[in-house]
């Protein structure tokens, strides 16, 4: 056994009773919680809000550049922006971890300790899941929460001349990730920290998103995870609408605007942002910018839905209109 | 484009339409279904049971054996066994499956298509999931039901005192996974095929489970899916016990007696088979022995829980005791 013994030093029975240690279960409306071959949950009345992700090391995300914590602190936040935009408060999470047989127990219980920090900041609890071997380092997770308004906010049901606003800034991660991938760049600048962070560690706007319903309900909302070039048409196809945005209305942060010569495209782009894009009728929308407290989080209308069925148009932009990202197409 | 077209052809957005149609959701207890961000279903009171499995290509699997269909069947039998272990009907299914980009579109149309008829068959719903690029093939589903009766179902509160049951045959899996292995065997018997079924297309004990919970409530359960010798202990290390097994007792297939020259050490430590292992008290367990309707599937008594906390004697075979299967030390 080396110094940082490993999974298959270990063994399955003692990496559970790690995991189980490192993440109790305290809330009374989970009767059979982890250590259990599965787990048992007492409803509510309220509609239940279920996500599920997956992640692979290599295709997204990279080991070199994410810690255990990172990757603890991401898997969860993506879910949780999944949940928020639903308008919903998350509940119970249940994570399965694909691990190389050589992983170090360190490496294990930092992820674990991250997922029972964040657990807490977000309001969930861990209620199960499965650790299992896998060549690559692997992670799905199914996030459950309580809508917390009556009826389903969906993708399919924005409607031409509603207003369309997105949370915060977008195209930071992409430029993170840019940073990161230059091997010429071994000395970060102060902007690149927080573009890199950006990325790491976004922060997923549930806040926002449970303020935003006690002013309106938006008629669609969706997280930006694949960037607005993809994120946006999903709105649009499922809705069977058009959508007109202007280009130079989309926010960019400072740190974008001084890393990149050319920050829409990013911004456009750019995925992994994990910011809400929501749509409003005009009259809640105006009403919404009047109302909407900036302190933390600013919203910015970029465009309208238009009546023009699967037409993006990128006012301004046309040149990079057609892009995006695809996970299967652009590799 | 070759004459079987790929997902890196088709992009994702079509490939989410292709599993949409092929999965739509039906039942009215489910607000937003597949094709959302996420889903959204208004629970019963009842508790609900939740399971979370995850396998991957090379460890839990092999494509060469296992054809898109045996995948979505047994990746779908093994949760539903998770569920039948709590005493859950089956309601909803979140899929993810992690695919390379290269894999025909017919795989995934097979896939989903023998997901679309096993759902019917345990009488639950496909809600949602994520369908990822991954190098290796991967599936992660998280399966939920509802309990049937009050009280959950735990693998920590078995007694001393208590019987020890099985439901059907054990060790026909492992003797099908050797079968699939061994490449000096290209001729296969019949009883081959029956023992290669098993492994590929095992039968979830659920009617059996149903069953058992109206006749009797088990102090303990569980499923088999890492075989006897793993599965009795995870039992007894939960609930502070010892078990005593007659490994006589254990009840093997006529197909397994005449493939194995030692049927014994293919049901103690061979995994898959997902049958049903249960406790009960004396007096509930002789009543169930009598009250049992052995027309589809025999129960057995193999031993008997004991006081002596972490040990597991199998009477008649100490040679073979201490083993079982782990999926990170043992390779």
């Amino acid at each position: 056994m080396s110094d940082h013994p490993t999974i298959n030093d270990i063994g399955e029975f003692k990496l559970h009773q790690i995991i189980k240690d490192i993440l109790p279960n305290s809330s009374k409306n989970i009767l059979v919680g982890i250590g259990d071959d599965a787990a048992v949950i007492q409803p509510l009345h309220s509609p239940m809000v279920l996500t599920k992700d997956a992640m692979v090391e290599g295709v997204h995300f990279l080991s070199q550049w994410t810690t255990a914590a990172d990757l603890a602190y991401k898997s969860l936040a993506s879910n949780i922006s999944d949940l928020a935009a639903k308008g919903a408060q998350p509940a119970f999470g249940l994570i399965a971890l694909g691990l190389p047989g050589n992983t170090e127990i360190r490496w294990i219980e930092e992820f674990y300790q991250t997922l029972a920090k964040q657990k807490n900041v977000w309001g969930l609890e861990i209620i199960g899941g499965d650790t299992i071997q896998s060549p690559q380092l692997m992670i799905s997770i199914t996030a459950i929460g309580y809508q917390q308004i009556q009826k389903p906010i969906r993708i399919n049901t924005a409607q031409p001349g509603d207003w369309i606003f997105i949370t915060g800034t977008v195209g930071d991660a992409a430029a993170g990730l840019e940073i990161l991938q230059d091997q010429n760049k071994s000395e970060k600048d102060l902007e690149d920290a927080f573009l890199i962070q950006r990325l790491l560690r976004p922060t997923p706007r549930l806040k926002e998103a449970l303020q935003l319903i006690k002013l309106a309900i938006p008629s669609s909302m969706t997280d930006i995870s694949d960037g607005l070039a993809r994120d946006l048409p999903k709105i649009c196809k499922a809705s069977g609408t058009g959508a007109a945005i202007i280009a130079a209305s989309i926010p960019c942060s400072k740190e974008l605007r001084e890393y990149a010569c050319d920050p829409i495209s990013y911004a456009w782009k750019g995925g992994e942002d994990y910011e809400l894009l929501f749509t409003l009728p005009e009259d809640q929308a105006k009403q919404l910018l009047e109302t909407w407290d900036k302190e933390d989080c600013q919203i910015t209308n970029i465009g309208l839905i238009t009546s023009t069925s699967d037409s993006i148009q990128l006012i301004g932009r046309g040149d990079i209109q057609n892009s995006g990202f695809d996970h299967f197409q652009q590799r």
